[in-house]
């Protein structure tokens, strides 16, 4: 047994996941809490036809190294389909392929930040995101956010003040935790703002495809000209997550920089993981499979919605998400919702993410995410029983 | 476009790799640049069977996410069988799934340094490793080797001279690029190193197993009774490289920081890529698939011998590498391997890997390594035959 290793400062920053640790294993357990695909909806006899096409096809290639940008037939594919749902006119190019879109923030961190850097983001964020920045000794200051996204109006008012930061990270589309959508007008403001000030803006966007209400707005990305946007896509949320492939679209001048940082960090995504991609493309209609998937996500982000009003205590304030998988609940102000969920998994067999973890300082403690993607309607619903009768419980 | 984006100091400190840049597209080329496995010797037929056998059973779960530590039957298997030919008698509790050892060596580097840091490897060592300690703005101190490795004594001296360096960095088996082994008393000598001066041994084995004469060594880890050595280990060599899995085996305290680093990188390892190992394993024999790897790749080894000894200049020096993929040649002190590479490749059409990207710090220009992993026997001796007639043209 040790106990003197000298870990470096950034060993001594690192967290686990919030919401990765709020998953138990208890069968009765009804989980709001992770933002997982359901996988009654993955594509498995279209990814079984891609998988024996690749076996047929290539003889061992796609089970060797390949290059660390990815393969070109994935890239344009990326550059054809899912850049121009994102608004994006691009090339392949400007397209290198990431282990999901987590390796995506990490990456854009390790380029942008040095130590004591900072980073503004929407506050309440991703955790993933700030345990990340944190991991980086990144000082990430949170804007405000509304019912239309990050105040871009504020953010400016910070890149005054702090004329050295480095990087603006944002989930303008279906945000995760609140569920709102960054409106057209700021998308275009922030754009701006990055060539203004001269200041990276990484805009992560998972959930873009899921679309609930109305149409997907155009990217931030889309709207900058200059090459300040560096856009993280994912097939995790659209196609399955197990493969652990994403992307990055940014200026050639900064995605090489993301090539070499990816190539030191781990070579390549999983040569397999590509073209089990590039097959399915080819002979699936992934369009198709978005708008199914849409349908399905949308009965359930209902029985959640429909669940609120019948269950939940009658003054509480959330939001209805237009796409994505989040709702974001505010209780009442004395109530603790990190207190509260040894309760509700004790005794209400329930589990949800409480807000803490999301916000960059001195967080409210009365803020809960709760997520439908993973949990079957009539579970909805049960699950939705239980917790609106342990809050009535805390609401007299 | 803009050329003002101020990237962080690590992003000014990255490098392609030297291995991969030498790698050209040319039909009629024979590369000794790269140390692919030979995808001829995957094995298709079981990996095909496995694939059948995951999606049978799970309906999903294979392309879900999972946990970042890697599934419980893949550490175990890897404990029973994989670690033990290493030597290491452990648990699965010391056990996490990486994308590749490539992945361990920069997360070891992001976890024991900190910028200026000192980090002991062998000189000449793994570009990729020194790509990466740069990238995190270690300083790497190179301890000369021979025959028999590290010159052991040669880094003792250096832990005194500097008491504040914080990780040595090896590859005892097969060395990357010399073939050489590190002896069994050098292997105590540095299992203690690590003990008395308490600092963590990185000890990555991705070619431990492919031994052509005599019997594997036992690792450094398995002579450590302290828990300082950390223990990389891959399937890249052994199986296949493009699912991307390796693991990494050290004390459960050191072992959380990884885990915590891994999830902040990228989450997970493919879960596909687990399943299928898990599968393959089953119901193939891995052991059996190794030893008749080793027939294989031991034709080619000799192949490269008989050529260097028919075809080069006769007095050239030379390991012949007991295991591995490896032959590291010094041609005379004028020669300049860089530059003979251009007429290599334009008159020749066969590359190797020039010496100088292995080397910490100023290094000699004579020396040139050829891998035999990946060329077909008979493309062995033609590309010998090139390449002896170049050497000869030069060593008049």
């Amino acid at each position: 047994m040790i106990n003197d290793v000298r870990f470096s400062e950034t060993a001594e920053q690192l967290q686990y996941s919030a919401i990765r640790a709020s998953n138990r294993d208890d069968q009765n357990m009804i989980s709001f809490s992770l933002g997982n695909p359901e996988q009654q909806f993955f594509p498995l006899k279209a990814l079984q036809e891609a998988y024996e096409h690749v076996m047929q096809a290539d003889q061992g290639q796609a089970l060797q190294y390949s290059g660390t940008e990815g393969f070109e037939e994935l890239r344009q594919y990326i550059v054809n389909e899912r850049m121009t749902t994102a608004g994006v006119s691009t090339t392949k190019e400007e397209i290198t392929l990431i282990s999901g879109a987590q390796q995506g923030i990490n990456l854009s961190a390790k380029l942008f930040v040095n130590k004591d850097d900072i980073i503004f983001c929407e506050n309440p964020t991703f955790p993933g995101a700030l345990n990340t920045f944190r991991q980086y000794h990144a000082k990430c200051i949170g804007i405000p956010t509304d019912k239309d996204g990050m105040i871009v109006d504020e953010l400016e008012r910070k890149l005054i003040q702090f004329p050295n930061a480095k990087m603006i990270y944002t989930i303008p589309d279906f945000h995760n935790p609140t569920g709102t959508v960054m409106s057209r007008e700021r998308r275009k403001q922030l754009a701006k703002l990055g060539a203004t000030y001269r200041i990276p803006i990484v805009e992560d966007s998972p959930y873009g495809d899921i679309v609930y209400d109305g149409e997907r707005l155009p990217s931030v990305k889309s709207l900058d000209r200059d090459g300040w946007v560096v856009y993280l896509g994912s097939f995790s949320k659209i196609l399955v997550p197990g493969l652990r492939t994403g992307w990055i679209c940014a200026t050639p001048d900064i995605l090489s920089k993301f090539i070499m940082a990816k190539q030191n960090s781990d070579l390549q995504v999983s040569t397999l993981s590509q073209k089990l991609i590039i097959e399915l493309t080819k002979r699936y209609s992934l369009k198709g499979h978005i708008h199914s998937l849409i349908k399905k996500y949308k009965e359930r982000k209902e029985k959640m919605e429909t669940s609120i009003k019948t269950y939940f205590p009658k003054d509480l304030d959330y939001t209805t998400p237009q796409g994505g998988f989040f709702f974001w609940i505010q209780l009442h102000a004395d109530i603790c919702t990190n207190t509260l969920l040894d309760e509700a998994i004790e005794h209400y067999h329930v589990t949800y993410v409480p807000g803490a973890p999301f916000y960059t300082e001195e967080s409210p403690r009365n803020f809960l995410r709760l997520s439908f993607s993973s949990v079957q309607t009539d579970q909805i619903e049960e699950g939705m029983e239980r917790l609106g009768r342990l809050l009535k419980k805390h609401f007299i």
